[in-house]
């Protein structure tokens, strides 16, 4: 891409690049920059932060229209990859600069407390934050078909517009998350925390033709946290949900107790 | 598995269940308890938290002999899926109790600095700790086919030991990176955090038959830290290097600037 007076902007998702959220989210941040589009061809949820290292990724142009403008096509590559592939190969290989901002989604359903964890969305942007670029994922609350994305298109272009002009704190991302409800019923934003929550298995067990037997992942996700200030509350409560996340793993408020330890005394 | 009154240690990997790593790991900790390996079928090195859907998972018993006990075996299933399965799997479905402690690896090379977020190796302990249980992943800082196990070996299980007497933090796992080097250079182990670093991409671009571009993903490694008490300092200087790690993602300690915001407001 050539040099440019308008922020650039690069939209991933995890859904696959012909997924309605990712056009609903390109669309939606049209209008605050020129936007570049490079995410999975194919659908990639719950890869976590996987990258590709002993395959191959191809790059192919593919043809993408914003939702309501008619004829207008932004420059769009699907990748044979993960998200997190994406950001890497976008910057190397697609783009001539950094991107001022990657943006992550619409993810067809939530993105929220122990989730974070497993969710392609979000390490398309953790990716970017290691690269030194602002970067915000946002997720739908709502699964199905029948998506209705015009309420979270309306909430991301305003906290794009938002970073745009203030920036993130370094080695940080926006993990944003947007009930399904209309805008007349949203009740505004708040800053969260991811809830503490886990999944309980029940492994689905099956048996093919040949009487050996299969598994599917299954479960039920389990809310531990009465605390206040989660984003699974906020959601329930009809509040957008902004949790900032840190790339960095490190439990530093343990170090100096653990440093006490004789680790290799036995 | 019956009811004991030795330790239940679950040791997982994402070299694959016949790495050499996880066999010296499963024969270092088999001192300590009874221990039950659950372990992917093929290599998964850099799959992060990615975790199955949308395949069915199956399960192998597998022949597993610890490395210096001439017949001794234990208790071995092959998974065909990601460490994070692994370990959802054995606790759903393989084991009767939960695990007093969940090992991973020894991974075959360093995961240090921002590796940790793309390490197999370390998502198994994170999925362990994100169940409520004690969890350590660990890690031999060299590659190739020649790697000597032993002292990463005697490090685990000191530090398992360790763990195993005194708990950890919840939310928390820890993150061991042994250096390569003899016992007697071993200088003890720091307690440490990740180092600010990044992949900094180069993808290697190649023609098919067909005169099609594929790439590979390839790269430099920046480590972009000089302050003190990092990773890749304390392996550098002949340190075992321990980081605590947390599961809960959030930036604490930017919620309450970021509640400022009007971030609805365009």
């Amino acid at each position: 891409m050539t040099k440019r007076s308008r922020p650039l902007i690069l939209v991933c998702n995890d859904d696959g690049i012909d997924a309605r959220g990712i056009r609903a989210l390109a669309t939606a941040v049209s209008s605050l920059g020129d936007v570049c589009v490079v995410a999975p061809l194919e659908e990639q949820s719950a890869v976590g932060h996987a990258i590709t290292m002993r395959t191959p990724v191809r790059i192919r142009r593919w043809p993408f229209q914003l939702s309501d403008e008619g004829e207008s096509d932004v420059e769009a590559y699907a990748i044979t990859g993960t998200p997190a592939d994406c950001i890497k190969i976008a910057i190397d290989k697609i783009l001539d600069d950094p991107p001022d901002l990657v943006v992550s989604g619409i993810n067809h359903g939530a993105n929220t407390a122990v989730n974070v964890l497993y969710s392609g969305t979000v390490s398309a942007a953790t990716e970017a934050s290691v690269l030194g670029i602002d970067a915000i994922a946002f997720s739908l609350c709502d699964y199905g078909s029948h998506l209705q994305f015009d309420v979270a298109a309306s909430v991301a272009q305003r906290i794009c517009q938002r970073v745009l002009a203030d920036g993130l704190a370094p080695g940080t991302l926006l993990n944003v998350n947007v009930p399904a409800v209309s805008l007349a019923d949203l009740r505004g934003a708040l800053v969260t925390r991811q809830a503490r929550s886990r999944w309980e298995e029940e492994f689905l067990e099956r048996h093919d033709p040949f009487d050996e037997k299969y598994y599917w992942l299954s479960g039920r996700f389990v809310d531990m946290d009465q605390g206040p200030n989660t984003d699974l509350k906020a959601i329930n409560n009809g509040y957008v949900s902004i949790t900032p996340i840190d790339h960095d793993l490190t439990a530093h408020r343990l170090i100096d107790g653990l440093s006490e330890v004789n680790w290799l005394d036995s």
